[in-house]
């Protein structure tokens, strides 16, 4: 096991202006193994109740994705229930169904325990903390993700967390918020002086930046002409990220960058079609080619002594 | 003249979080012409009031500005105020004199009537279609800027002008108003198909995203410490970006790849300081110096056959 991710597995009720579903699988665990699961191999850490599908188990074994850590407890899978209706970039939550989640206590057996990439994707900050503490040895590298409502209720936990991982995923609004900072990126120095070496703040249809103490990277959101369904997002960019990072084993300037746009890459993929209808049937020649053509949406010459900077003459 | 620019020359009173200052010299004209002075011959075509001081005068012909143009009219120059207190990002005008801008009918003499490039900044758009108008010949390339006022009042005759531009700069929010879509890709191609070859959309602290037929370029904007004033970051973008082509006559896809990163520094810059404190002020090498932040901002590597994407074992 290359990857362990520890977060939510759900069943989602989501409607968008492109249509509406009942039930469908997600959670940042389902989103973040599946999107990772094109570049390595990964392991869930979570719960889901008596009610949760065979096909979905299924599923995350067509993708090699380990499920020894899902826990199948008595009571419901944990449930969401939101729209997009008013601003495609902004869920409005109906309903939340913490259910099998509400007493959730991860436990990691040797294989987990010793995986060398972590991600500590969105739930309680404490849960979070406590798998950290029980890797038996300290991964290679550690990413979390966290959100509002973690700033708003547990906030030392969540700041203890940020002292001690790598990589930070954060919104923009929440990395304001957690900052009190709204200029970017003095909130992004501020929380890179908080432990993380990475800080990655998602701007949703903006793409992401990417802040470390020896560069700052952009990435673009890919202009796609219709965004069908944006839950996951965020977690299928870390997946991606992440994804990347754990194969080639490449936490280098050069490493991050290209993981970033993997991250993108998968992002983009997310948000083409509901839950993880896009993402679950990608072929690694759809991925390599929306690479390119985030090559293709960011490129430009630099200057050169042949082809310089054109000056005013007299200036 | 390689560069003509019709628009606005004022005295704005403008107040932001890192201070107040009252009677600065702005309107689109100045920022643009200043900007694109550092890479070409520019001409200014505007009117001023009786009040207008001598040592702007000097300042533009320091910059080899052509202001025989600027018409001298009884009465006071155009005057804006307003803040930035809320939000770094977003205006709040306080007052808006348009003073001897209300009778202005721009003439052009040979030199005006023949420029090669033409920029028709924010105004009245019948205004920006008389000056088109009265060019002698069809200039290499027009481009032109607007602003929600024109939408809400002037839309047939901002409909007739973007049907006759070769590259439109518009805001994000605009180019969501004009088109009443608000999917950014999806209004962008709808801008294309009513004329401009290329768009432009400005997008602020998020950089600018250029939509053309034949590729897409996402522009990051600099992720400046401290952002002093955002008056005349879009019109200096337009310097920027209209100053590079006018001087390398280069409107291939690689060219406008190139401007639009030139306007991004040059927008970079203006926001660093109140008015045209820091863009007047520039050397050659501080542009070239931040050209190069850009490249390395957004580079990545592309994947290659020694370098590809990972792919789980198994998959």
């Amino acid at each position: 096991m290359k990857i362990l991710v520890v977060g939510s597995v759900a069943y989602d009720a989501v409607e968008t202006p492109e249509g509406k579903r009942v039930s469908q699988l997600g959670g940042s665990a389902s989103y973040f193994s599946v999107a990772a699961s094109h570049f390595t191999d990964v392991g869930i850490v979570g719960v889901v109740g008596r009610d949760f599908r065979d096909e979905d188990l299924r599923m995350y074994e067509a993708h090699g994705i380990d499920i020894s850590g899902l826990e199948i407890a008595d009571g419901k899978t944990f449930r969401w229930a939101g729209d997009y209706m008013q601003d495609i970039n902004t869920a409005v939550t109906h309903e939340t169904q913490l259910n099998v989640f509400a007493d959730f206590t991860p436990d990691l057996d040797e294989r987990h325990a010793t995986a060398p990439y972590l991600f500590l994707a969105n739930i309680n900050p404490s849960i979070q903390l406590s798998v950290l503490n029980k890797m038996s040895s300290r991964p290679k590298l550690v990413a979390c993700d966290t959100m509002n409502l973690w700033i708003d209720i547990a906030r030392p936990a969540l700041a203890e967390l940020i002292g001690k991982v790598d990589a930070l995923m954060i919104n923009e609004g929440e990395a304001r918020q957690f900052t009190e900072d709204d200029h970017l990126p003095t909130a992004a120095r501020s929380l890179l002086n908080q432990g993380p070496s990475t800080v990655v703040i998602k701007r949703g249809e903006y793409g992401a930046a990417m802040f470390n103490h020896a560069f700052n990277f952009a990435a673009p959101a890919y202009p796609l002409a219709t965004v069908v369904d944006p839950t996951g997002a965020g977690d299928s960019f870390a997946g991606g990220f992440m994804g990347y990072i754990a194969a080639t084993g490449d936490t280098s300037e050069e490493g991050l960058r290209r993981a970033a746009i993997v991250g993108s890459t998968m992002a983009s993929f997310a948000v083409e079609a509901f839950g993880l209808d896009r993402t679950r049937n990608l072929t690694h020649e759809d991925i390599a080619e929306r690479y390119q053509s985030f090559v293709n949406l960011t490129r430009f010459l630099p200057l050169s002594s042949s082809s310089g900077l054109p000056r005013r003459p007299g200036s």
